[in-house]
Parts: C-alpha cells; structure tokens; sequence
C-alpha cells in the first residue's frame, strides 16, 4: 500500500476538484490510500454521496488556509493549523507516508520542503519537474523549472539524475533522452556554466546524454527531459504554455470573425476539441519537486480535480518505485 | 540620402533574396542608396532584367564567402575579401555609410562588430533586439536575444534605454511600454540581477517601465520590449517561434488525417494562410545589433526577399532617424 496524503485547500477549485481527485485516484490505484487534510466538515460535504473505499481514505482536521501572498517563512512558523502545513507535519512525521500532494502557495511548499522535510542524502538542492506534451504524443521533462534560480555544474549534474530516473520510472521511458538547454547545440555554446556542465553530463554513468538542446526543439519530441537552470527553464515553460494559449485564442477568434470559417470549424469540431485537449496542462499533472526526503508534488493553482488525480498518480509511483532510494543510490558519492 | 551596404553572400537563398531584396527597398524607399558586396558578376546577373534606379546602386567586389561554421575571429583575421567584411570595411571606412545588412554568420558579424565597427560612445556592449507579432497586430521587441549571457544591472539598463528608442523610431511605438523578463510579476522575484535592475528601471528617466513580465505574456500585447540576458532571451525567442511552428504543423497534419477535416480547411483556407502569414517571421526582418557606433542588421540565414527588404527598411529608419546619436544621448552620463 502506497499512503499520500493530499492537502485540500489553497487551489483555486478546491476543495472540491482535490476531494474529487481523490476519489478518482482512490478507484483508479487500488494499492493507494489517502488523507486528506483540510476542513473536516468541508470536505465531508464533498465526499457525500460519492462512492469510495473509506478504508483506505482519513480525513485529518486542519481549520487554516494558506494564501498565495503569505510569506512562505511565517507560514511555516505561524500557520501550523493550515491544510498544507498539517500535511507537512504527516509527511514528515509519519514513516507509512512517501509523499503529498498541493495546489496551494509554491513559495510556502518550497520553503517547508527546505525547512521541514529535508533533502535526499546527497542533494544539495531539490528542482521542480514538470512535464510537457510534445509532439510526437509523448511528454518532456524540464528540471529546474523555477525552484534555484542561482546554481552552480553540480546543481545540473544532480538534476539531470533525479530528473532521468523521474522520467523513467514515473513514464516509462527507458533510458530517457536527457539534453542540456542552451542557446545553441555546439558543444562550446553559452557561458561557463553550461560548457562545464555538458562535459561533466559528457562523461556520467548511467545518463543518456544528448548533447544541447536549443528552445526552439522543446516539444519536437526528440527529448525526455531538459536539465537547466530554474531561471530560464521558466522562461522555456511558461512561454511554449503561453505561445500555445495565445495561438488557441487567436484561431478562436478568427474562426467567430466570420460565417464560412464557422462552418468550416463545424466540421472540424473534432480535431479542435482533441487539439485543446492535447494541450491541456489539466491532462500532466503536476510539477515534482524532486530531491526532497519524500515525494512533494506541487499541482497548480488552477488544477481541477483530473489534474490533482494526476498529481496523486504522480506522487503515487514516486512511492511504488522507491525513487527517492533509487536517487540517492545513483547520486556520486562524495569522495 | 540615407545608404546602407547589403553583404549579397552568406545565407540560404543568397545571393537572389539578398538582391531581390535590395532593388524592393530601392522601389519602395526613395532617399536611400545601396552599396552591394559579394562576386559581382554574380550580383549582375541577379539583376538582370529588374528596374531599379542605377544611380543608387552600386556593388563592390568582394570574391569570398563566410560559413556559418567558419571562427569569428578568424573571419575578420582571414577573410577580408568575403563579402562580409568587404562591407564591414566599407561601413567603417566610408562615413556616408550608416548602416549593413547581413545574412552570413551572426558570431562573425557579433566579432566584426565589436572588433571593427566599435561601440557607441558610453555603450558596454551592443545587444540584439529582434521582434516578434503580438496577438493585438503590433509587435514586441527583445532585448538582448544572445549577444551577451553574462551580464549586470547596467547592461540590463542600456538595452532598456536602446530598445525603446529603437521600439519608439523604427516601429513609431510612442512611449514603448518596457517590462523585465523574470519568473514572476512580484517586484521581489527572481535573482539579485532582476531585483537590483528592477529598482533601477523603476527610477529610469525616459523609461516607461511597466514592470516584470513573466514569459507566457510575451507575445499577448501589453508589452513593447522585454529585457533580459542573452540567455533567458535566446530561450524565450525560439522557444515563442518553436511552440508556433511545432503546433502549426501538428494542425497541418490533423487537418490531412480525416477527409472530413479537409473539407472544413478548405473552407477555412484563407484564415490558416493569414495566420501563417501573421507568424512567418519572415515578414518581421531581422535583429538589429544596437550599440555599435554604425548600425548592423543580422538577417535570419534563412531570409528571403521579403526579409531581406525588411533589414534593409530596419537599417534606413536607424540612419534616417540617427538612432546611433539619440542613443548615445539617452545614455547616463559618466559621473
């Protein structure tokens, strides 16, 4: 049995979409079981008339609420009575759990993350792990995508590990395509920092180095994971994100503009609803943040419930695989 | 009379797009005179058969060719008859000259810049500034897209001060809105290079600075340059162009896979050639290198007439607007 406890508030469509994937995780994951932290009464309201296994689902009172503006120090010190930081303290306290999961405040999830749950022996710093679709119908991993915005060769080196194994245990990729972003693919591209680190990524076991990966490649499907920066691997996310959005609501609004092109997309409904549907971050989940002691999985703000199940999903098989044992097994040993 | 020097050699369809695009701009822009290089005979016979006003075209000799793979400085050690720097020299030299267009090499052209043509008076280091459509029809300027990766607040504020002269006189963007791209709006986000530069445009004189811009606002409107390093610059740019083309043809291909879906394109024909035509970057010219004391416009390898013509229109409105000495005005002063 796999324990995740899931925090229930702080998204923009909780409770409701977090119980509700919960639910969903509970009948899909048969070796899952689930506490829920948050309002008790709140979430009852949610689970009632819903079918579900409640031997396998708790349900552990947290009054509070973490709001997206808190600054994440005070919320570790002050909100203890919060949804998120209760199921901090399960984490972190209770050995049967391996991970959680939350919509609520990335700062405050980060900073209790450093504080209270702790690294993996060996990591120096834990880096976010969202994935992408690309499009040959398969997804991409990008690490770091905005945890450590100042980092150093070792930093990379360590992301390309956690985020290969990630990739590979959580999607099944074997031996996944791990490339360096850079603004250019020649090996003596960018500064300092990425020359020294694609000769380290050059030369390490057990990685299946590409070489430089350039922006514009991002989703082409030639790659399982971009090992980067949390800066600029921001930029690489939320602007393939934002092009694509951009570009739906453009096509939206000249398709309404005029009546030949409304019949047209008539017919084409289809292959736009699929399209949409294809880009739909709802559909991939969350973000991990591997290298902590146990799984975090930050879903977003925005998630609704298909979205927090993905999460589950998510921190359900960073447990069935012990990824976090197989992470640091894979980490050089400091000499 | 403003008169620019085309380099003819160097990219995918040059010499004919480089030509073609030179007696456009002479067509369509009266005060300006041309100076071609490369094989002349070549050149002759692109011209062969056009109408073009001989009194502003001339063409210098130039026998070689720069490869893309050749080493800047070797370029500029070695390769003084090529076409590129025949009209690096010609720029130098000849003081009626205010700008080059080039399609060939973007390190040799970067070397050559800062090696023989030289900065503006108080300028650190010249940065790119392309621009891309916006979803409200204008565009959106990027300063610096991957000359420099390693850089400080000061560079940040003089491409702050001349990409909006440059947004301002060649787009006639009045009081071009100038954001600092980062990984989140909050003036406390990001590295300690965005925090000091964010409170050091907040005070800029002349600087309508409108804040952080995260990356998924890039091409939406509300903004009329973004700043940043080469790096996360070069990231945001082709990863915008990547994400636009990857999903453009994935519709192409969509579109191909269900007779039914033909039908519903065909009717929609005009509306997909518009909105190809709206993202072909090659109606948006090219990167104009801004801080070198004579104005160079990088082409894309790739251009072709239309692009060509669109450097050549970049490089008359920096001379005919003398950018080069509003630049060098605008900038702080040396205490």
């Amino acid at each position: 049995m796999v324990k995740i406890v899931v925090d229930c508030f702080g998204g923009d469509h909780s409770p409701e979409a977090n119980v509700d994937g919960a639910v969903r995780a509970l009948a899909e994951i048969t070796d899952l079981s689930l506490i829920l932290t948050g309002d008790e009464e709140k979430i009852r309201t949610c689970l009632e008339g819903k079918t579900y296994d409640a031997a396998r689902l708790s349900i552990v009172h947290a009054p509070e609420v973490v709001g997206v503006d808190e600054k994440p120090t005070d919320v570790i010190r002050l909100k203890r009575e919060s949804s998120m930081m209760k199921a901090v303290k399960l984490l972190r306290e209770d050995d049967e759990i391996s991970g959680m999961v939350s919509t609520g405040s990335t700062g405050a999830l980060v900073a209790a993350g450093q504080l209270r749950v702790g690294r993996i022996r060996g990591v120096i710093r834990p880096a976010f792990c969202p994935v992408l679709p690309t499009m040959t119908g398969g997804v991409v991993g990008v690490c770091d995508s905005g945890a450590n915005v100042d980092i150093t060769p070792d930093h990379l080196v360590q992301q390309a590990i956690m985020g290969s194994l990630y990739m590979q245990y959580v999607y099944g990729i074997a031996n996944p395509r791990v490339a360096l972003l850079n603004i250019g693919v020649e090996e003596e591209k960018g500064d300092d920092l990425r020359k020294e680190t694609y000769g380290r990524l050059k030369t390490l076991p057990g990685i299946n180095f590409v070489g430089n990966m350039e922006s514009r490649d991002f989703i082409s499907g030639d790659y399982d994971l971009v090992v980067c920066d949390g800066f600029s691997g921001n930029v690489l996310l939320k602007s393939t994100e934002g092009t694509a959005l951009e570009l739906l609501k453009k096509l939206k609004k000249e398709i309404y503009s005029k009546g030949i092109y409304k019949i047209g997309a008539l017919l084409m409904k289809k292959m736009f609803a699929d399209m949409k549907e294809f880009m739909n971050y709802q559909n991939y989940g969350g973000s991990v943040l591997l290298g902590t002691a146990k799984t975090m999985v930050k879903g977003h703000g925005s998630s609704k419930d298909t979205a927090v199940y993905k999460c589950i999903e998510q921190a359900y098989k960073m447990g069935k695989y012990d990824l976090n044992e197989k992470i640091s097994a894979a980490l050089p040993k400091e000499e």
